[in-house]
C-alpha cells in the first residue's frame, strides 16, 4: 500500500493502472507474444525487436543512460509553442492528467493539458511483425483548436551489440526511404538491405503528413535530446532523408480539432522480410509489397479495433485455461491474471531481454525454457511442444548441451558453451508436464537433432535417456553427480578457477581433475528420475523403467550416505573434496536448494531426514519475508 | 576561415583555442603520451583509461548518446541559485565568456558568469598514472562572494564493453571507499578489487570538502541528468556511498571570494595498482599508499604547476628535433606542431580509442603501428624501439600475423586474427625506418617471440626476414602475391564470401582455393624489398641482400607482366581471375594505392610505365580537392 500513490490493479480490465509517471523505476510490460516484441515503459520508452533481442533489434535503447529509461516511442504535441507527452517524458512538461494502463499485450497511455487529450494504445497484433498505435487526439474544451502531433524512433542498426561499438561502420552505413501518398505515409529503414539482409522496418502513419524527419541530428538538432527537439520548437520537420549517421522516424501532423472534437492515427511499427529474388522494386528501390499489406490491414480505425479485439479475446481464452476463486483477492489475481502473464512473458522470452538484461548478453536458456514450460503449458501446448524440440535440438549426443541458445537461430551459444550439469534433467521435466497436459505420447517419437545436425537426429526419447543417463555416467568420488560448470546456482563455480580480471567463471576453462559434486543435482536426479521412471511405464518400456528405477534407488542411497550432514542435505562437495553447506563450515552452512529437490525426490521421507532437513530449514533459513536461500548469520 | 567564429590557432603557445562551445561536434585533445589517458572536448566531455580503452577504461562514456558527448570531467558552479559550467557542458548555462585552449597534452577550459571566473586545466603529468586538474575560481568583482564548486565523474566498472552490456552483474558489483582529511579527500572506485583485480580508482581534490557523493542516484536525483543533478540544484551533496548500482564521484566546496581573490584547487584523478600480497590495509579496506603518494606529489599549486612545467618542456624537447621555417605559416604550423603532434597521438593509440572508435572495438594495429613509427621515430626512438619489439612479438613464424592487438596485453586479438598479406611487409619498413634515424642495429639482434611464446623466439632480423618470405611464400597464378583477407584497402575481401547478415567480411573464413592477388603488395614488395636488401648489405649479409634482391627483380616482372593494365599498375586479381582495377572494368577502372606503392618501388622506372601511371593518375584521379582512391566517374 505503500506504493498506492504510482498505481493500482484494475482487476476487472486485468490492468495496472499508473497514475503518476515518476514511478521509481520505469514500470514495464512486454507486448507481443510470437515473433515480434516490444518493451514499453510507463513513459513510453523501451524498444521493439524481432525475435531476437541481439540480432534483429529494430529501435535504439541505451541501457544505463541518463536520464534513465532512453529512447522509446514518444508522441509529442506543440499546442500554440507549448510541448508535451502524454507519457510525461521525455518532454516532463507537468501534464493536467496522466495515466498508463499495462494490459494482456497492449499499454495505453493518456496524458492531456491545456484542454487537449492525447492517448496512445499500444499492441502487438496477433500474427503480425509489427507493433501498432493508434493515437487519438481529443479536443476537451468548447473552441476549435490547431495542434501539431510529431511522432520519433530511432532506428538501431540491427545488431544491437555492434550499434553501440562499431561507429566506423556504423556511421556510414544507414539508409531511409520515404513513401508519401494519400493513404499513408511510411519511412523505411533499409540499413544493409543492399548488402547482405533481406529485410527492413518500417514506421508509417495512415495519413499524409505535413512534414517529416529521418535523421536524428536533423530532427532533434546539436546539442538537444529527445526532450526538447529542435523540430518540434520549431512546429515543423525538415524532410531530412538521413544518409549514414543517425537515422530515425519522425511524423509531423497539423490537426484541427472541433470543440469536443476526436481524431485517431494508427501508426504501425513494423518488420519485413523479402525472399531474395523479390527484394527490389527497382534498381535500389525496395520491394514494399510487405509493408504495404501490412498498412493496408490497419488502415482504419475499425480495423485496429477489431485487432485489438482479437488480442483481448485470445487472452481471455488464454486466462480461462486454469482459474481461481479464493476469498483472497490477492491470490485471485496472482493465479489469474498476472502469474499466468508472466509465465508467458517469460516463455516468449526466456529472460534473454528485460530492462536489466540489455539483450545481447545472452540467448535463451536451456535450463530456463524448460522450467518456463511448466508454468503455461495448459495454456499453450502446441507452442510447449514446439518449443520442447527446439530446446532438445540444442543438446548433443552424450546428453550434455548448451547452456544457452540463440532465438533467432535456434542454434547454441558458443560463448557460454555447455558443462551446466543439471540442464539435461530440465528437458525430462518439461517433456513429462507437457505429455501430463496434453496426453500427447506423440512428441516421444519425434526426431530431435543432436547440435543442430539433422543427420544426427533421433527420437526425442533417446534424448530423454541420454539426459538421465548424463548423469549417472558422471558421479564423482561419492556416486554423487558431477558438478560440471554449476548446477541451479549459476555462480557455484566449484571447478572453475581464474584469476584473470574480467574472465567468466562460467567459460573459464574447468581445472583438470575437478571432482566437485552436486546434492542439488543428486535431488533433482532423485525426483525426475522417478518421472522419468512412470513415463516409460505408461508407454510399456518396462525394462528401461526397471533399469532407470534401480539407478535412482542407488543415488538415493548416495545421497543419504555421502551427501547427509546429520540434521540437512550437503549442498556440493568442491574441487578438493571439501563439504559445502556443511555444519563444518564456517559460513555457509545450509542450502536450500539441495533441501528442496532431495525432498521433491522423496529422499530420506521414509526414514526421516527428509523431515529433519525440513526442520532445519524452518530453524535457520525461515524469516518474516520469506526462505533465505543461504544461513550465514553468526 | 569559414569557421574562425568558433576558434584559431595560437602558434606562439601552441594551442587551438576554441571561442564557441558549441561546435558543430566536439573538438578534442588527447591527454597523456605513455600509460595513463583521456580524451577531452572542448566542453569536457570524455574519459580516461589505463593502456587499453577497452580492458582498463576508469570513467564511462555514452557513444551514440543524446545529447551528444555525453559524460565527461564536469565541474559546476551554483552561484545562488544560478548553476554553470566552464566548458557549458552539460548545464548549457549562457556564459559571459568561454575559452577552450587544446594545448599539447593539455587542454584548459575558462568560463565566467556573473563576475566569477572559473578555470580548469587537465593534463596528465609525466611518468604519472592520473589527470590532473587544477581548478581556479577567481572573484572578478568587487564584492566578497560565496559559491558552491561541485565536480563530478562517473565511473566505469573496468571493462568498458561488459560495463554497457552485463547490468545483471554490473548492477551488483559496484563498491567505493572514502577517505577524507585535512589534507584531501578522496573517493576510491574499488570495484572487483575484492575477487581478482589488483587496482582500483581515485578521484580526490586537496582539501577537506564539505559534502560528497559516490552514488549516481543520489547526485543526480531520478529523471534527471548531467545537465540538473539534484544535488548541485541543492547546493549540497547527501554523502551518499554507492553499493552497487551506479558509482560515481563528486565533491562539493563551499568558497569564499574575496573582491579580486582566487582560489586553487587540486583535482587528482588517478589509477593504482598494488602487489597481491599488499592489497590490503586491513580487512576490507585497501591499500591506498599509491594512492595517498600520488595525491602527496600534487598536493600543492606549486607542485601542479612544476608538473605542467615539465611537461612543456618534454613537449619543446619533442618538437626541437625537426623544425622548418617556412613564409608560409601553416606549412611551419603543420610541420612543427600539429603533424607531430598527431603522430605522438596515433603511436600511443593507433586509432584504438577517439570519438569515432569505442575503444572496445580493435586494439592497436600491426600495419597500424608499423606506419604510425615512420612519424615520430625521430622524436622518441627508445620508444619506437620497445613498439617494435612489442609489433613483432605477435607475429607467427610463417611471417604472418595478428592483425591487432591488445595494448594491456600485447597479445594478438583472436577475434579479428590473421590473414591480411600487407602486415608482415611493414615490419620491416618501421625497423628501417628505425634504424635509420637511430643508427641502432643491434635491435636486430633482439630475441623476439613469436606468437607471445617465448620459447619460440628468435632474432628481430628473423623475424624481417619471415615476413618478407611470407610474401613470395604465398604468391598467387600470375606470380604476384596473394592477399590474404584484404590489403592496405581493409575493405578489399576478394576471397571473403558471406551471405549472413552482420557476420565480418574480414573474419568470415576465406572461400577454399581464393586466388586473388594483389599488385599493391607487389609493389610494396619492390620497395620495401629494397629497404630490406639494403639493411643486409649493411650488416654484412650480402648472401641474403643477392637472394632477396633477386626475389624483388622477380616481383618487378611479374608486376610488369601481369599487373599493367597498359597505361597504369591494376589494383588486383579477383578470386576468379578477373582484373580489378582495370580498363576493362565498368567501374573502378584504375585504383590510387598500386599506382603509389609501384611507383615508389620503382617499378617501371627505367622503362616509362611509371611516369605513364601517374600521367593517369593526374588525368583520372586529381581533382582540385586532392587525389581520388578510385576513379569512378563516367
Amino acid at each position: 500500500m505503500a506504493n498506492k500513490p504510482y498505481g493500482f490493479f484494475d482487476d476487472s480490465s486485468r490492468e495496472f493502472v499508473i497514475t503518476n509517471p515518476a514511478t521509481p523505476f520505469p514500470w514495464i510490460n512486454y507486448l507481443g507474444n510470437e515473433e515480434f516484441f516490444s518493451l514499453i515503459s510507463n513513459t513510453a520508452g523501451g524498444y521493439s525487436f524481432y525475435k531476437d533481442a541481439k540480432f534483429r533489434r529494430l529501435t535504439r535503447y541505451r541501457y544505463n543512460g541518463v536520464p534513465m529509461d532512453n529512447g522509446g516511442k514518444y508522441f509529442y504535441i506543440n499546442d500554440g509553442g507549448t510541448v508535451w507527452s502524454p507519457g510525461w517524458k521525455p518532454c516532463k512538461t507537468a501534464l493536467d492528467s496522466y495515466e498508463c494502463r499495462h494490459g494482456m499485450g497492449y499499454t495505453r497511455i493518456t496524458g492531456s493539458k491545456n484542454g487537449i487529450e492525447a492517448s496512445a494504445l499500444f499492441f502487438v497484433p496477433l500474427h503480425t511483425w509489427a507493433e501498432v498505435q493508434k493515437v487519438t487526439l481529443r479536443n476537451l474544451g468548447n473552441e476549435a483548436r490547431t495542434v501539431k502531433l510529431f511522432s520519433f524512433v530511432e532506428w538501431c542498426l540491427w545488431n544491437a551489440q555492434t550499434d553501440m561499438e562499431n561507429f566506423q561502420r556504423n556511421l556510414s552505413t544507414g539508409e531511409i526511404e520515404l513513401e508519401k501518398n494519400d493513404a499513408f505515409t511510411a519511412v523505411y529503414h533499409k540499413t544493409e538491405y543492399r548488402e547482405r539482409r533481406n529485410h527492413y522496418a518500417v514506421y508509417s502513419v495512415n495519413v499524409p503528413v505535413d512534414s517529416f524527419d529521418t535523421s536524428r541530428d536533423a530532427f532533434l538538432g546539436a546539442y538537444r535530446d529527445a526532450s526538447n527537439p529542435v523540430a518540434i520548437e520549431n512546429g515543423k520537420c525538415s524532410n531530412s532523408i538521413a544518409s549514414g549517421w543517425y537515422p530515425i522516424a519522425s511524423h509531423q501532423l497539423t490537426v484541427d480539432l472541433a470543440a469536443g472534437e476526436s481524431k485517431t492515427f494508427v501508426f504501425v511499427l513494423g518488420y519485413c522480410e523479402n525472399p531474395q529474388d523479390e527484394k527490389w522494386e527497382s534498381k535500389g528501390i525496395i520491394n514494399k509489397k510487405p509493408a504495404e499489406a501490412m498498412m493496408d490491414r490497419f488502415a482504419t480505425n475499425e480495423a485496429v479495433e477489431a485487432a485489438f479485439a482479437d488480442l483481448k479475446k485470445s487472452w481471455d481464452g488464454l486466462l480461462s485455461h486454469y482459474t481461481l476463486e479464493s476469498n483472497d483477492e490477492k491470490l485471485n489475481r496472482m493465479v489469474n491474471i498476472w502469474n499466468p502473464y508472466q509465465c508467458m512473458v517469460t516463455f516468449n522470452m526466456s529472460r534473454s531481454a528485460s530492462y536489466f538484461e540489455s539483450g545481447i548478453g545472452r540467448g535463451m536458456g536451456f535450463r530456463d525454457s524448460n522450467q518456463d514450460l511448466l508454468g503455461f503449458v495448459h495454456q499453450i501446448p502446441e507452442r510447449a511442444r514446439e518449443r520442447i524440440i527446439d530446446i532438445a535440438s540444442t543438446q548433443f549426443e552424450d546428453g550434455s548441451c548448451y547452456h544457452q541458445y540463440q532465438p533467432l537461430t535456434k542454434k547454441g551459444n558458443n560463448d557460454i558453451g555447455s558443462g551446466f550439469n543439471d540442464d539435461p534433467l530440465w528437458l525430462i521435466l518439461g517433456t513429462t508436464a507437457y505429455i501430463k497436459e496434453s496426453g500427447d505420447f506423440s512428441i516421444l517419437d519425434e526426431m530431435v537433432p543432436y547440435d543442430n545436425d539433422e543427420s544426427k537426429a533421433q527420437t526425442l526419447f533417446h534424448h530423454l535417456k541420454v539426459s538421465l543417463d548424463h548423469v549417472t555416467n558422471n558421479l564423482g568420488p561419492h556416486g554423487l553427480p558431477l558438478i560440471g560448470r554449476a548446477d541451479w546456482n549459476d555462480c557455484l563455480n566449484l571447478n572453475c578457477f581464474s584469476n584473470t580480471p574480467g574472465e567468466s567463471f562460467q567459460t573459464t576453462e574447468n581445472q583438470a581433475g575437478g571432482v566437485a559434486e552436486s546434492v542439488f543435482i543428486a535431488g533433482m536426479y532423485a525426483m525426475i528420475g522417478k518421472e522419468y521412471v512412470a513415463l516409460c511405464n505408461q508407454i510399456g518400456k518396462e525394462d528401461e523403467a526397471a533399469r532407470a528405477q534401480a539407478e535412482v534407488d542407488k543415488m538415493e542411497q548416495n545421497i543419504l550416505t555421502h551427501g547427509y550432514d546429520g540434521e540437512w542435505f550437503l549442498r556440493a562437495y568442491d574441487f578438493y573434496g571439501n563439504k559445502i553447506g556443511s555444519n563444518e563450515n564456517e559460513e555457509g552452512k545450509i542450502f536450500i536448494e539441495s533441501q528442496g529437490f532431495c525432498v521433491m525426490g522423496g529422499v530420506g521421507v521414509e526414514t526421516g531426514e527428509a523431515e529433519k532437513a525440513l526442520d532445519s530449514v524452518k530453524d535457520r533459513l525461515d524469516t518474516e519475508y520469506g526462505i533465505e536461500a543461504i544461513f550465514n548469520r553468526i
